[in-house]
């Protein structure tokens, strides 16, 4: 049973997780964030960031890496910067919050960026940047993560796969969302092919000595979209979370498994706000969205049957069959969850 | 003689340069944005943007295409956010006042973000964001372009190769600079590999019909760096460079050739300054990103005679190589400039 897979509503996954985290001795502003953010995740169809985590927040609760009971701060140091001080609470609590107080600096100065230190794992970053998006504000999130992506010309990784994401309102529809970490496939995925015993396309991975290879169960090493590009975003990514927040950066970013579960992880985040009414109409701006989204839809296919997308479509469709059927949640996360 | 490079000091580009545009009745407060930008930018040895363009832009003066006396005027709307119209004038000027507005709104707000309307080519998105740096913030610049890459899907394109560009300063060195376009091949590269009869690299570009292919001549679309990861880029980019500002979007931005040099180019840019001491020590940061810099560097390197870069690598040998023998210029420019 543990193997199979089973179909849970959100509104039981949502129970279930609460009392999970609560009998973890999780406080109850802190459970809030984390759940809505891994249940909404779990409901776009983004399962490696989504519910099945929870045991391994738990697991983190229980060791001593992410802190239940936290004394969170904030410190706006000019009109429109600030940073938030997560004392190694869940990213999903810091984040958040780091996130509302960017809107509101966004709100009085037009843009508003504010960094968090001290932070453990934050899940999605789309999640983060939909608050702005849901206060008629362009939102943007950045994390650096585990070092995993290959460098050019090197055998072996330095940065994370560091997601870059913006979220903006459209009309008439749920917000404009790109989020992309910065290699063509997710070590979360790496590892589900190598379950389901299948074979990886080329040009997605390398093993531990940096050689190309097409079997998981080799796969140590992420390629970078664009070769040095990707890399580059990587950089760009660690500049804006590690240097701005005193985090440590690069290959210094604490692993995500295999560490002992009382270590802190130490994760910097970066969150931005623009309001767009500090720059044009904002009806405006989300009706020109909602048209250009639904001009690129109507671009010509390849194949008739698959209209091109707009980055986020898949997850949108994701979340209308699921808020109707329920979130796929493997059975033994299911069952750590409830037992 | 047209045919052949020749090299030439960035001191005689620059008295050549000018003079030009002063023939062509450009003001002297916009010729000296023109000229510094494009020759640092050669010396940097990013020809496809560098002193190669002026000839182009000198027939766009001509043309009515570019102002060369414009109207330029500068609105702050917030604390933190404001908006230059450029009056058609070159990128190159409209996008140097507006990074400047960006860093004095982030010395006093600790962030600010300008974007430009109206506007023409800027060249390289470097060179302005270097300028953030030099004041000791972390400087970003996009713009949007010609449509060339193509959408995942579809057999032809929407978006521009729209450039991503973060410079942050580093302590004893050059800013780092990270300035991608989102596909791996520029075009101006591509035409580059057909005069030379050359094949390119299989997955870079497409033909008119969307299907992949090899020969230079045939290219007419690129391809982007990751898939949909690429075509979002350049996606989020165009958000921030059309539709805050007002200006034309996606396939509706203009051709750099092939058009009457009498048609406005209507582009937007979008400039944003990152003031660090408003986040962190500002020396800590730049020694920080120093060291970061120097271990990715000492990272094994698959072939030992060719160690590990970071971004910018390239152009900074490129720089102290052509301030010590001189910038090569095909022979057709330099006889365009001079005569």
């Amino acid at each position: 049973m543990d193997n199979q897979t089973i179909v849970v509503s959100a509104d039981a996954l949502r129970d279930s997780g609460k009392k999970a985290l609560a009998a973890a001795h999780v406080r109850e502003d802190i459970i809030d964030p984390v759940i809505n953010g891994l249940i909404w995740t779990s409901l776009r169809g983004i399962d490696s960031h989504g519910i099945r985590l929870l045991p391994h927040y738990i697991a983190g609760v229980k060791g001593g890496r992410i802190n239940p009971d936290p004394n969170m701060s904030f410190v706006r140091s000019s009109p429109a910067v600030g940073m938030v001080d997560a004392d190694h609470t869940f990213g999903h609590a810091s984040g958040m919050k780091a996130m509302g107080h960017a809107i509101e600096l966004a709100r009085e100065s037009g843009m508003g960026a504010v960094g968090v230190q001290n932070s453990s794992h934050c899940g999605a970053m789309s999640w983060f940047a939909h608050a702005a998006a849901q206060q008629g504000m362009i939102g943007l999130a950045f994390t650096h993560a585990t070092p995993r992506v290959k460098s050019p010309g090197s055998n072996r990784a330095f940065f994370g796969n560091n997601p870059v994401c913006l979220v903006a309102p459209m009309h008439d529809e749920e917000p404009f969302c790109f989020d992309a970490a910065t290699t063509s496939i997710t070590f979360n995925a790496v590892k589900a092919a190598a379950a389901a015993g299948k074979t990886l396309p080329p040009g997605l991975v390398a093993d531990a000595q940096g050689i190309e290879t097409t079997d998981p169960h080799r796969a140590e090493q992420l390629l970078p979209i664009g070769d040095y590009k990707g890399f580059g975003l990587s950089m760009m990514v660690d500049i804006l979370c590690a240097l701005l927040t005193g985090m440590p950066e690069g290959n210094k970013v604490s692993k995500m498994f295999g560490e002992s579960m009382s270590k802190k992880r130490l994760l910097g985040h970066f969150f931005c706000a623009i309001n767009i009414a500090s720059f044009t109409d904002l009806n405006r701006f989300a009706a020109r969205l909602k048209q250009m989204a639904d001009n690129v839809r109507a671009e010509p296919a390849l194949e008739p049957s698959r209209p091109v997308m707009v980055p986020g479509d898949p997850e949108k469709k994701a979340w209308a069959e699921r808020m109707e059927k329920g979130v796929p949640v493997p059975g033994i996360v299911w069952h750590e969850i409830t037992r």
